[in-house]
């Protein structure tokens, strides 16, 4: 699946040498060649149960993909993480310039839509999937969780002002990967309301293990560089509820979400190794 | 018709009391107070010919505003044109902060496509609609637009090379604002030809007097700072084609967009009065 991932994202972003050529490969860059695909992943892995058609997975997977990828561009510039390593590479700023790192994340933004509109699906599946990605990335998703978390820098925040944060910052878009692979097909009720369960309760973990790592891992194992919330006196899971504690919570919430889909049988098997690769990863 | 926009933008934004508070506050002083609603209108008057209701236009003015905003706030940072006066006010970097007003001008573009997706309009109407807005606000639009605009800054444009970055970077939201107005309710073929012929004029005869009132007028008038394209040795119509042949060509596809419209009668004044605002206006 992420073979499929990186041929559809290859095929269907603007190729570099359509112009604006330097916004197009600046995109390219953010996209392409780096990035474990996750939210691909569990919406590739959703549509699994749902019987959703390969080529509207696809563009559920690349609007997620796209989010994320802006996202991270947005994060590392210099107002923000102002961070020079992500994916193994310079960040799109280092590797361009400010503005053109701008423009590329806000073109992301709005090529995640087009990429939705311009699926295959009818009218109403094209319409939920967009409405359920608007709400994941505005202020009370994404957008909303990374305003907390600029918000928090060298504050101490309750263990609930922490998990709120990440369950806005992060688990938003996690949660509605799992529910997009959902919504490009047919799910009865009780196998969505599955899934959202699902979805929060692995979203919430794969933070927790994102702190953890930060901690135990080295710059060259994540890709990005390591350490950086401690050195930039950001609250974690970690620096509130410690390293041990930190990672049993993530364990109990792996179990949690297995135990959300114990029901859905052998369709929701990439959905189970999903959410051990999400807890027990190393990068 | 911008009393009604006012008003709803009041009640659609996140409110202020609200966490994350500050990212909330800045999106509303990116948005409210200020503008001259040139979108919005465009998709109100639209609306009279397509029989739109009255509470889908709202969500269609305030998505087309919401990514306005967004690119006025990006536009305005320090690593894109840096500038302090916008809608007679302090940008919103200098009124907050750098990370807010990139996270605001972010969530802005979300906000846009999740007001969407919670109009009262059928599925097909609100799938059309958010794609349409997606494709204005992309590559192939407004931040395409904002590509070419960045790389020809010191450059010599030929007039073909200009009027694409402007189609582009201006005249794609302002043409998708007639068509969304359309799109919202119901138009004959012939109709919708006619008003997408028209959006194009008016895009494109909108940016010609954006250039000749940044030579012509003060700070005071504009409510931003004048003479910054010049300055920044920025290409421009004014540049390219000189003042008085800058003048004669706004007026001449003011000419063809009324034009355009003619055979849709009365419910199209609104419209034609819009094309004469955009073309006489002073800031």
């Amino acid at each position: 699946m992420q073979q499929r991932f990186e041929a559809a994202a290859l095929a269907q972003l603007p190729p570099a040498s359509r112009e604006p050529c330097r916004l197009h490969e600046a995109m390219r860059y953010a996209v392409l060649d780096g990035g474990k695909r996750v939210r691909p992943l569990l919406a590739y892995a959703a549509g699994d149960l749902s019987g959703a058609p390969g080529d509207a997975l696809d563009a559920v997977a690349l609007a997620l993909e796209y989010v994320h990828a802006y996202s991270l561009v947005h994060d590392d510039l210099p107002c923000m993480d102002n961070d020079v390593l992500r994916r193994g590479k310079p960040t799109v700023h280092v590797a361009y310039d400010v503005a053109t790192a701008m423009l590329a994340g806000d073109a992301l933004q709005a090529e995640a839509f087009a990429v939705l509109g311009a699926s295959s699906l009818d009218a109403t599946r094209r319409a939920a999937l967009m409405t359920t990605l608007a709400q994941a990335a505005g202020t009370a998703g994404m957008c909303g969780g990374q305003a907390i978390d600029l918000a928090a820098v060298g504050r101490a925040l309750s263990l609930p002002e922490l998990e709120r944060m990440h369950r806005m910052k992060t688990g938003a878009l996690l949660a509605a990967a799992v529910r997009m692979g959902g919504q490009a097909g047919d799910l009865p009720p009780s196998c969505a309301r599955a899934l959202a369960s699902f979805g929060e309760l692995i979203g919430l973990a794969f933070q927790i293990v994102d702190d953890v790592l930060d901690v135990e891992s080295s710059s060259a194992q994540l890709g990005k560089t390591a350490g950086k919330d401690a050195q930039q006196n950001k609250p974690t899971y970690v620096s509130v509820m410690g390293l041990a504690t930190a990672r049993e919570r993530s364990h109990a919430l792996h179990a949690q979400a297995l135990a959300a889909i114990e029901d859905l049988g052998a369709a929701a098997q990439r959905l189970r190794e999903l959410a051990d690769f999400i807890v027990l990863r190393s990068h």
